[in-house]
Order: C-alpha cells, then sequence, then structure tokens
C-alpha cells in the first residue's frame, strides 16, 4: 500500500547562514530537496523585535533550497519557515527540518503525521485581533484535512509564525486613520501570538466560538491551547501553520506526544510526554532513550503574576532583558536537565499557549 | 553537654532593601540578632560590574541590624554579608541567615557546623593573583579551625565575596606605576573569583601549593575545587569567607552535602546530594522532601569550550547579555526542575570551582 | 533688607553611595546641612524599572546628612532626593544640591528662587491617570507661592520625581478589584510621568483644565509643558516636586532660563538659553562662560514617528536597550558637545514634557 | 580628456535587508550597477560579535548587486561592502555607495579619489598581531597606488573591515597547539581594529616602523592615525580596504577632509573639517551646507581613562550595555547637534585610531 512518511531531520547550525549540516544531508541523499514541507530553526537573536538572525536564516535558508531544486527562492515561498529567536543558557542553535516521501510500507500503528499552510496577509490593524484569530483557525482546519488527521485529539502541535508591528507598520496604520492593537512593538509580540494561539484553540475545540472574542487576546488568560506554540518575527506579514499530529494514513518511524507545563519548572509534564512516548524515564533519560528523541518542542513564559509557586521571580521587572529572553532560559534549563541534550525547540511567549505562566510540551521521538 | 547549633533560615525578599522578612524572624523571636554570624543573598541586579542591588542589600542588612543590636552599622562589619547579584529565569530572590546559638542537648551525628573569617584589604594590583591565592587559603584554614570541623573531608561548602576591579582602582594601580592583571573591569571579576577558588582548593588539600601558582588563575582549568563558591562585588575590597561542613561539635538539626556538576545539565549530581541526605528522589522532589531543605547553594559556568555535551551554546558569543547571566538562568531552570522550587543561591562564574563547565551544588537539609 | 539665596552645589559621584564630594562641602564649611531643600541626582543604573542606584543613593544620603543633623533618616523626608538613573554615553553621574540662606543683601535683580512640596501617596490604580496629574497640579502652586514667585512666567523648570508600578503593585490593586493603567511596568513609567508633566501644564497655565483628562495622557502628545522635567522611580509612592524660577524676592547669585528643544538634536534651543544668560556662545563655549554655568536640566525622548527630521532611528525597534537610555545618550552627546562639559542632568521619558521627540533644556548660571 | 570621476550616494535602510532605495537608484539610471567600487553601510545590530545585521546586509546587497548584473553572488566578492553595526542614540541606518565612472571633462582641482583592496585571509592566530599589521599597511600602499593618490597627505580617510575572534575560531586555534591574541570574543574586536589601525599608520607615515610592534597593538596608546576608521565583524576572515583622499587625477563633484577630535565631545574638530570644506558654520549648519554633505564618517570611542575632561562616565563600568554602543550614542549625538542629521557613519571601537577617547571625523562634500 502506497502511504506517506514525515521524518524529521535535527540539524545543528554554527551561525544563522550555517547550512553546512543541511548541504551535508543532500550530499549524502538522506534528504531530497524537493522532500522538505516545513522547516522550524532556533536562531540566535534576542528572540525580540530587531531580531534579524530569523530573516537571515530564512533567506540563506531559501537560498540554498533553491539553488538544490534549480529555482529562484521565491519559488520555496510555499514552505514554511518558523524562525524562533533566541537560545539563552543551554539552548543551541538549530533547525528541524520535516520532510514527507512516498513509500509502499505495510500498514502500521498511528505515526506522525503533518500538515502545512498559510494565511493571507493582515493589515497593521488586525495583528493581535479578531482578523488573525479567524483566519489562523481556519488555516488550522484545512491543514489538518491536507494531513488526514483524524480528528483534534490526534494534533499534538500546531507551530505558528506570526507577524509583528514595527514601529513603520504602527504609522502606516495611523496614516491610514486605523489604530492598532498597541503602539508598543514589543508588547505587539504578544498580542499577535496570543491571537493567533486563540485561532488554534478554536480550531481544535478546546474553546468555543462564544467564549473567544478580540477582547480575549492577552486578557483573559482562562482561554488557551494545549497544543499552539506561537512565534512573533518581523519578516512576514501572514501567518504560516504547521500541524503535527499522529495518523493510521501515515507510516513514518515516528510519533508525537504533549502534555501541558503548568509552570515554567514542571518536568513531570515532560516525563508525562516520555511515558507516552514508551522512553520511561527516572532524572535524567538514558542515552538510550535519548538517541530515539528527533525533536522537542516547548513554550516558556513568565508568570505575570510575578510568581512561580509562590516564589517571586524579576522577569518583568528586569529592563535589561525582556522576559521572553528569561523565560527561554529558564525552560531550556529545566528540560535539557531532565533530557541531556540542549538541541531543544523552546520559543518565548506563551500567550494563550496553555496556562498562565506555563505552556505545551511536544516530543517527536522513533516508535520502539 | 553544652554544644553549638547552627541555624539555617531561608528569606524572602522583595526588593534589594526588603527586610521585612527578617523583622518579622526577629520579631517573631525565631532569631536573635546577636545569634547572627553571616548571610549569604541573592539580589536581583545584573551580577555584574555595576551590580549596586547588592551593596544597597548590605547597606540595607547593616542598618537593620545595627538598629536591632543599639549599635552602628559599622559595629556588624565582622559579620559577612554576601551578596550575589543575578536572580535570571526563575530564580528568586532571597537571603540566606546563618544563626549560631549555644544549647544543652545530647550528643547526636555530625551537624551543620559554621566558620567565618576575613582576609585583610588587597591593592588594585593583587586582586587575581598570589597574594590573594594564599591570603584566601590562609583564612579558610583558620575558618575551619574557628568552626571544629575535624578534617577537610568535612568541609561541604566554601563561600567567598571577593573584590573587583573598577576603572578607577585600574587607574589607581596604574598612576601608582603597577599593572593589574586586566584593564576590563569584567573579566577581573573572573580572575578574582579564580583565585579565591584556588585559595579553597589549596586549604582543602584538593591541589598541591606546587600545582597553584598565579599562572595557574583561568588559564588551567584543570585545577579547581569541588566545594569552593565565589561571588565578586564592587562592594569589598578584601575577600569574606563562610566555611560550612558537618562536625559532632555541633548539634543543630541541619546538615550539609555536596556533589560536583560536571557540566550545567548534570542532574545526576543533585540526585546524589540529595541521596546523601536521605531525600531520595525520582523525578520532582516529593513536597515531603522539599520541605527538609533548608538551602542550595550553587555555582553556574558558561563552558569555555562553547558547548554542551557537543552541542554549541552561544553564551560567550553574546554581546547582550554577559555569559553569567546566561550560565544562572540554565543552571537555575535545571535544579528548579528537579526540586520545584526558585530559592535557589546560584551565583555564577565558577572559574576553578568544579571542573569548566560544570560546577558545586550543595545542600542543607534537616536531618531525617 | 533680608532675603533669601539659593546656592546650587554641583557634587561628582563615583558611585551611588559615594558621598565624598558632599561631606567635603560640608567639611569646608561651603555648605550647612540644614540649608538642604533639594537634591537632584543622575545615578548610574538603568533608569528603567530595577534600578536601585537611584534608592541606594537617597538612603546613603539621608544618613549621611542624618548623621550631621544629628537626627534619624526619616527626620530628611521632607527634603526631595530626584534621582534620576542613567548616565548612557557621556554623561557623567552627579548630584545638585540646592541649599537656601537667609542673608542681609541689597535687593538686585530677579534670582534663582526655589519652591519644594510633595503630593499625598498614590493607591496603585492611580499611577498615570486623574488623580495624580490633579494632585501635581495642586502641589506645583503651593510650590509656586512658597517660593514667592511672582507668576507661571518666570518658573523655568518643575521638576518630579513619580512612582511607577511594579508587578507587586499591578497584583495588588487586582486583588483589591481594581485595573491599573498598564500591566507593563516599563509602560507605567511613562504614564506616570505624562500624569505628572499633564499636572505641570496644568498649574502654569500651559493648557487649559479642559483640555485635560485622563485620556490625554500618553495619547495626546500635543498637551505639553515646557518646563515639566520629569523621573519615575520604584523608590517612592507619591510626587516629589521641585519648581526653580527667578523672582526678586531672591538674591543668590544665579539665575535660570529655558527653552524647548523641538527634537533631540535641536541645539539652537540651548543656544537660545546661553543667549538668555548672557553666555553668548558660536561653536563650543569658551572655558570662562562654562565657569559660570552651575547645572544643566534637559529631557530626552525617543519620537514615537521612529524618526527625527525625516530620518529613521531604532530607539522603539531595540530590544536590548530600551529607548529611553537610547535617548539620555543622544541628548547628552548633543548638549556637551556645545557646553564641553559632561555633568548634565539629561534625563528620559519626556511624555508631554515638550513636544513629542523633544523637550525642555534649563541652564542655571551665575550672573555676569 | 578622459578622467575619473567618484559619486557618493547616502542611501536610507528601513532594514538590513531593504535595498528598495539602492533599486530605486538603479531604476532611475542614477547609478549602475558596473560602477559601484565600494559600500560603507550602518545597521542596525548590536555593532559586537553576535550583530548579524552586518552579515544580512551584505547577502542582501551581493544578491541585488547580482541579480542586477546577471551574475552570482560570489562575482560581486571583489567590491568591499564594509557594514558598521549599531545605529544606537539617533543614528540612522544607511548605506554610502561608491561609484567610478570614466568622463571626459576639464581638469580641475583635486577631487575625491577612492582605491579598495583587500588582504590574505588571516588564521585565527594572526588576527591583532603583526602578521595582520603588515598585511594591512601593504594593502593600504597598494590602494593609494591604484588610486593614484600623489602622498599620504592627500589622504583623508582609510576605512578597514576587519575579522573577529568567535569561541569556534579560538577553539580551532587551540586543536592546531596554537594561542591566540585573546580568549575573549568581544575582547578581539578591539584587537583586530587596532592591528588594523596600526597598519594604516605605518603605510601613511605616522608612526615609522619600527615604533610599532605586536605589543603595541591595545598597550601603546601614544601610537594612531588621523584617518583610519576600522570596524570588525564575524562575517569575514580578511581585511576589506577602502582608501580615500583627493587627486588631481580625479574630476567629481565632491572632495573630502577630515580632522581629529581629541575626546568625544571634541566639536571643534568638525567645525575644522567644514571651515576646510568651506561649508563655514557658527552653531548648527544652515540647510544650504547640509545640502552640500555627502557623508559623515567618525570613530567613537570610550576614553579607557573612565574620564572625559576630568569627568567620570561609565561606559566601561556598565555590564548591559558594552562600551562602544555607549560611545556610538555618545559620538553621533555631538555630530547631529552640529550637523542637523542624523544619516552619520559612526563606528565604534576607535583603538589607535586617534588619540585614545577621540577619533577621527572626515566629510565628502560638494565643492562650492
Amino acid at each position: 500500500m502506497s502511504v506517506l512518511q514525515c521524518f524529521t531531520h535535527r540539524i545543528t547550525m554554527s551561525s544563522p547562514c550555517d547550512l553546512t549540516g543541511l548541504e551535508a544531508l543532500f550530499d549524502d541523499g538522506v534528504l531530497r530537496p524537493q522532500e522538505i514541507v516545513a522547516v522550524l530553526g532556533k536562531t540566535e537573536g534576542n528572540g525580540c523585535v530587531n531580531d534579524f538572525s530569523r530573516g537571515y536564516a530564512v533567506t540563506s535558508l531559501r537560498a540554498v533550497l533553491a539553488a538544490r531544486l534549480g529555482e529562484s527562492p521565491t519559488a520555496t515561498q510555499h514552505i514554511p519557515m518558523v524562525m524562533s529567536g533566541g537560545v539563552e543558557g543551554c539552548l543551541s542553535p538549530h533547525l528541524l527540518v520535516f520532510s514527507v516521501r512516498q513509500a509502499t510500507v505495510a500498514a502500521g500503528p498511528p505515526a506522525l503525521a503533518i500538515g502545512v499552510t498559510g494565511t493571507r496577509r493582515f493589515e497593521p490593524w488586525e495583528i493581535g485581533r479578531a482578523a488573525q484569530i479567524e483566519a489562523t483557525a481556519e488555516a488550522v482546519r484545512r491543514a489538518m484535512h491536507d494531513a488526514r488527521i483524524a480528528g483534534a485529539d490526534d494534533v499534538h502541535l500546531v507551530q505558528v509564525k506570526c507577524p509583528l508591528l514595527t514601529q513603520q507598520k504602527i504609522a502606516a496604520a495611523l496614516a491610514q486613520g486605523r489604530d492598532t492593537v498597541t503602539e508598543e512593538t514589543y508588547v505587539s509580540m504578544g498580542f499577535s501570538r496570543g491571537a493567533s494561539a486563540l485561532g488554534v484553540a478554536l480550531a481544535l475545540g478546546e474553546v468555543g466560538a462564544a467564549q473567544v472574542t478580540e477582547a480575549t487576546v492577552c486578557r483573559d488568560h482562562s482561554k488557551w491551547s494545549a497544543r499552539a506554540s506561537v512565534s512573533a518575527g518581523n519578516e512576514l506579514d501572514h501567518c504560516e501553520i504547521i500541524v503535527l499530529g499522529n495518523s493510521r494514513a501515515w507510516a513514518g518511524p515516528d510519533r508525537i506526544a504533549h502534555a501541558v507545563m503548568q509552570d515554567g519548572i514542571d518536568v513531570e509534564a515532560l516525563y508525562r510526554v516520555l511515558d507516552t512516548l514508551g522512553l520511561d524515564a527516572c532524572r535524567q533519560v538514558s542515552a538510550a532513550a535519548r538517541g530515539r528523541i528527533r525533536a522537542v518542542i516547548a513554550k516558556a513564559e513568565a508568570s505575570r503574576s510575578g510568581r512561580i509557586r509562590g516564589a517571586r521571580h524579576i522577569m518583568w521587572d528586569d529592563s535589561d532583558i525582556n522576559p521572553t529572553r528569561h523565560a527561554r532560559a529558564m525552560v531550556g534549563g529545566v528540560l535539557a536537565g531532565i533530557l541531556g541534550s540542549t538541541e531543544l525547540f523552546v520559543s518565548g511567549g506563551a500567550e494563550h499557549q496553555g496556562p498562565e505562566g506555563g505552556g505545551p510540551v511536544a516530543v517527536i521521538a522513533a516508535r520502539d
């Protein structure tokens, strides 16, 4: 029977324009350029407004891919490349390249499935508002369908890259007599991530349409998705969406599971994901288990309460380091301690992605 | 029999000058001002050259203590107050106040013992050099003797606060025709910490006198102490030293143990310390075990190799956030994940304090 | 005839707790402790939320002053001490100590006059809102009256120190079912400065009461004071106010003048102030003129438009350095180039203090 | 007579990859792609080790230029593109594109002349040392000759882009048993800039060969070039060199002049340059004069003494913002105040480029 297989390639990077690892996979025949359907990457900028490491990595990636395909870089625009800036603390810059291949293999248990899509471009005044919520929800449903994922329960991660407001976009809106959701560029990243996450929650049935309005974004933190992971960047004007789940229509070597960290130090959530994947662990995972892990994707968030289990943190009061940078460093340490590995896709800003101060953690691993 | 008891009080802080928690202990009679022998504190500055949260906390502490004792702040100068700046990520600002009380209790197993002392003032050109190594070693030996700790094996932590070079001290040295170990103020913090740690290693017999010279400091990373924890600050010109160990001459409720993290994500070291203290844990420690933990003291270090278990980190290449800040955030996350608690005394800059990129971790806990 | 004289002492600082310069003035008899009525200071923190250099300097100042006066530090609470953090670029940390003395001298032309006062404490939900505007306006009128300044035209600077919202204050408000003007601590500094400045504008008749409402704050930038200079800090809960002007009821050696910089590089405003004071200059001021200048007080602001004279700046798009830090460095350079001096009280955040992107500049100089 | 003409195009940028301004010049026929000989640019990164805005801009520039020329990006490698990161304070991101055209015009007074060249690649252990000094001096002499500049007196600016040490280069050197000039990546930028500047000084006869050795670099600050302007970046392994001067062999519309700022606030140096160019000014330059100015290139440096004209600055004691960032903001403000313009190529790190704490300032302007 002809089925689809999704492969996850984790590739180390020595700078935002270093693609020698990717080129080596091409050269070795492990990966064919035309099989790539989506790329996630942790790059070494500040992860905030003026993080050009993201755009630089995408530009470099599209140039390499185009050269391999014998096409122009713009011909690769349908492949989402979601770069998340910020590798604070122990985190290590890397790419997660997802490829899909047709194969003739026996039917088996549910395997990793992927669907990718994008929304339309948003005007500056739509960012962080209802238009973004709705367009995102619609796109997620479309991606699930394309990926032949049976139901929302089989979705374990929806990765979204969304736009932010720059000073220029805000000025452009004002010039047209429109107001924007905020006039602070850094703050706009939170609104955009929040609206995207609520769109995911809507599509997955985690919240009802009646429960979510524009006023919910970044205000009512009781509404959230357990499977949304959203990054904002200044290098795009629309949302790019990658849905990951398990499906019997797929037959690759891996599967995915997720859980929700209730706060930034909730290691029990990670252990539950490992249990689900048959990677049982006490203390740090064994080398054998570590060898089966393909990718770890998690959200980090500085709790708005200013507290973690009652104890004060200063992430929101530090005017030298942005709270998302603190939060990624924290969660990176928490996860790396258990996993014994630092190539973790931990992205900041978990508005409506898990409970306030917490966030989803998903692991892709080879089946035992 | 009349014996000594050492008590460890962990007190939360809402700012560097917030001592309401300490005042409450005084008011409740839990702690008597005249019993305080040493204070450690994590304060919320950047932990680097221009971190005034440390001096502010010490000034505030001495004022409160002096008022309680009916003396002038300078009359409290014999009490070392080692503030370590930097509570990145999940870390929480707090004080560890050590008090000693004479008691008539039955002799028991070895209990937490403490000895405190200081070195002479160092000239700018002595900082980070042989004079600092030697004076520190001599002071550590003196503190061990005072604390009636039988041997070096019974010492589990030597906390040192040491000076750094400011632009003014460097200029003063130049004006006297003397050169300093470095002309970079931030870099001087590493040299000063390194010289102090080698002094501790010498005193504890972890390295031989023949093995350590001035040229060892921040160059030969194979020489280190498993029990030194050193912070540098711009608020003092000498070293303050606190030796913590276990001794049969003491009879307080707690004891201390330590282990060495081989790198920043080595959670097995922490689990070994917990095992030693009878706080056995798999995954996150239980609430019962957490309730018995009085203090956690650890060092954090960004490995100079630029790698952790082979994977690249960017802590030394980030010109926006100093590597010590990244490292504290990382180790804070690693330890907090296991302990379920964020009031951890994690200090940065582990030169010669454990192996390159790693560092000691010590826990004080109530006996079972 | 017995008249009042106001003296301005500019004192260099080597750290936030360095008061050797002040002590020397006391020792030399140049300044008597009981004559001090107000202190302004530039301290070397980040000038943002977690800048403890301000509180540290005030604590140190009150301790020194109390010791000289033989009183407790709290007995000096009536003396406003307005520390403005942030000495970016060439700026130099220093104090401006204002003292008042009764003298029997001949009546002369208008001389520097000073009035000081404070508002009541504000609740967290009042910060940045109407209550703060009104209380500030009332206090400014009171200070003008106390200073015997004839009319609003004779006022050349109103320095205000106002509170900000910390994460704890925001949480306290929420706990009482009240919302705050913002939930971002850094953003709250702008609202608090803006409300204070509008209060000054109201008191000086620069805007009418009908023109200013709560909604004006940080939204309608066409309403501003040409003479307000406001700093926010986490070390107080009310506003401290210092009014400086010229008055025939005073007979000290100095007078004050001001002008408004239309943008951050408007040096012509400074030249106009120098002209008014008889310190005519072309290019850099002469050493003789420089010797007559006692104090320079200016506001710095990153224009919200993201442009200066049509050219883009990145002050609002930089997530590593806050815009107020960029702005102080810019205006510090602009003024220091003309004045040939770097002990300038340039404070950031000029919301409603001059036109958008600009701000007042005032100079106190000896009469020729 | 057929002579050469050099044109200077100043182009604003809205991001490191924004080349719409350059494209417009191409489209308008003002500039032909094949005429471009060198590009200088101020980009909006941190100007330090992990500033990817520089490499991103160069990659984007080469892609645009290659597309226009119908070649591959690597075919543009002979065109030096010197990006200097950091537009702190009022500075505005922009490109300075130099083009050369053959023309048949009457001989006239000396006009702007340009010569461009590069050195060989340097090994990690050569950076900041004698090999770099010598190779740079040799390249500068070659560029002068190529530019038909009669003598060293006619050279007014030598712009150099040089490499720095990353953690990876340092590790590579160690792996080959070689040591590097420093093991701090940020510190290496200073050594590399210093060695380059000394190479320029040697080529221009500002210092004698006997006076300059490896030990001079970043140690003996009495040796310097009045015309070197050097930036370090992580995107190249060799030095790129652009020599600018005046020559009778050229007949373009502009000429260049320079002077040396003795410290960061020495505006008189700028006024002298303006005088030389017939752009006489008192206070801020007139709009007419401003219209004639094509480019302003200056170096900024935080004085190592920690003082400017006796007053303390904190640029070297601030662990949150690197001193080069402070210094650019300062000098940007100083120059912008006089010039009324913020598109200024102010680059940081003036080691051996002018006296300690000062640096060269050069202006290219249309002849009157």
